[in-house]
């Protein structure tokens, strides 16, 4: 069969380390199952590009990328040279909304050998799936100062929700919700206080629910959410939000699992019009970036979602197999209370396979 | 001399449990310390009133509260009748507004006696501020919907930040961290996403930084900072956040002690122009209204952030010192696995008094 393309973007800071563990991993499937790959590196999509050429991408980046099956990604930021709201907005974001990923997918699981910074929670108590809304929201560049420079200033900032996309993610949620045995979801709201857009998808989450009346659906406001997260995470099965909310949800939900160290993600465009891109929660960890102490889990599980979200369910499995095999046996690194590097915990993982 | 007046409104749901409790402890501190008191009894402000008027209040709040040194203020919230954002913003969030009440203070503590949902953590642990602005930022009803009802539908969602807003807020929090040991504050940010305001944001507190070169600063995104409250709470002295992030910290941060159910709020007017108000952060709690069962310690500490606000600083020690006692000791209700009733914990608290 014709290979999978796979667009190879490692980014920025540890972005660059845990990258190679993903590839020791996809190397290790290929040749045990046959999967064929063909790996397409990139350079670009990283503050060390901005450096060389003032740009985070190359103009024709759309065109390069449009012939790849999906895109592996690493983190990117490096706030230090080049301000995260230019180097997200210029990479990632653009990906995400030019190439309509509108899903985000972020499991969230609590693994044996993990130690749980929550009290007398054990593997199999926690275990969700945080689908996010990746395209608009309040994530925009839309507003802007009045009176700037003065001590009248004024901002403004805007944040965009549209049925078409709203309702897109509600259903992909719903599905969700549907195929697991728990049959029910929790939907992130803050109509409380944010009083135009939040009541307003309140009632999209209601008229899409007309269409699973089976599903059994709760509504939390995002601040006694986040505290449910930590008291009762075993209520969680499929968790739907906004932009934001998922973001907050999908670091926080990892947090209690014992690091965001292994939170792998997947940005989907479900009808496979343009490219998937799949990527580690992380980001790129300037703080303990070139000591190669950066947990490599999160990088090989987003690779592992590619692989199912590419048809290849035998090569995911393995992967996730591994990985857990190597969370319940060690070598585990140091944000696991180990003592390995990167590259020993990745060939670890590698080696399982 | 003259009493303090304060005009007492117990709300909603279990905001009618737990108020009697505050009052109780307020008995208590004037007997023992001759604090001077002057209660005003207030049954408008609650979903009650709405099912009986058709609004939340009545016409002339303002001038019947203007008078008053302090409003202590139950919950307010009842969505089987009243949607959650009509009621709200009829009542507390028109307070806030109409009485400047800019900065809302929530101390976050594990205390004694408290089982903690984070693993190995001990008293002393955790003990840090959360400064909330709280009268602008996302919590806005400025935007609207376009081509309603249509598959077309576009919602716009306006955040306003002023610079004299901003600045305020900035400033309390950079006091509270110079009146503290740790000469520390952390800067709840998010403008890797939110591209116009955030950024702003990030630049107006480094302006004020400039103010307070002794203090060391720290900007986390929301989503790490979320994820750091649960991996490494003691990391955190005076948390400084826009509106929306602030209550998302100040509901996350309770649950990291235990439960919200101990969580105080002061929504202050430093200079005194109009009345402040204090209330738990845990809200009119539906489902465990009408059991006997709501946790009262968020209602007196609030009772007790009231005082010190008038400068009764005795009376508050002895209202929270009472308050770790019977946290240690017991009676404790359901949520800190004890049996007793909210009126037996609060007798309980009055009695130590
Ligand atoms: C009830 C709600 C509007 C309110 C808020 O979000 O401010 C509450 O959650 C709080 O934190 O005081
Ligand atoms: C880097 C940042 C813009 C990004 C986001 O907020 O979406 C990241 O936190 C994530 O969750 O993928």
């Amino acid at each position: 069969p014709r290979p999978h393309r796979i667009a190879v973007i490692p980014g920025d800071g540890i972005g660059k380390e845990v990258m190679p563990e993903a590839l020791r991993a996809l190397d290790a499937v290929q040749r045990k199952f046959g999967v064929p790959l063909e790996l397409v590196p990139i350079d670009w999509a990283s503050c060390d590009h901005y450096a060389k050429t003032g740009e985070m991408m190359p103009p024709d980046w759309k065109n390069q990328l449009s012939g790849m099956d999906a895109i592996l990604f690493g983190a990117v930021g490096w706030p230090a040279t080049v301000p995260d709201h230019v180097s997200l907005w210029g990479s990632l974001l653009k990906f995400r909304r030019e190439f309509d990923q509108y899903i985000n997918l972020r499991p969230v699981r609590l693994f044996d050998g993990v130690p749980c910074p929550l009290a007398g929670r054990k593997p199999g108590d926690i275990d969700f799936l945080v689908v996010r809304e990746n395209t608009e929201g309040e994530y925009t560049n839309l507003g802007g100062v009045m009176y700037a420079g003065t001590e009248r200033e004024i901002v403004l900032q805007e944040t965009v929700m549209s049925r078409h996309g709203t309702d897109r993610v509600l259903k992909f949620a719903f599905e969700q919700a549907a195929a697991r045995p728990r049959q029910k979801l929790d939907v992130a709201t803050k109509s409380n206080g944010i009083a135009i857009s939040m009541p307003w998808w309140d009632g999209r989450a209601d008229a899409m629910h007309a269409n699973y009346p089976q599903i059994a659906v709760e509504k939390h406001h995002i601040d006694i959410l986040c505290a449910r997260f930590v008291l009762q995470p075993q209520r969680f099965d499929v968790v739907v939000a906004s932009n934001l909310f998922g973001d907050i949800l999908s670091d926080l939900g990892p947090a209690c699992t014992g690091t965001i160290g292994l939170a792998p993600s997947a940005n989907l465009n479900p009808e496979r019009a343009f490219p998937s891109l799949f990527e580690p929660v992380h980001g790129s960890a300037p703080d303990i970036y070139g000591q190669g102490i950066a947990n490599p889990v999160a990088m090989v599980w987003s690779a592992a979602l590619m692989l199912q979200f590419l048809g290849e369910q035998a090569a995911h499995d393995a992967m996730l197999a591994a990985i857990e095999q190597v969370l319940a046996q060690g070598p585990r690194t140091r944000d696991l209370g180990g003592q390995a590097s990167t590259a020993e915990m990745g060939a670890a993982i590698a080696e399982r396979i």
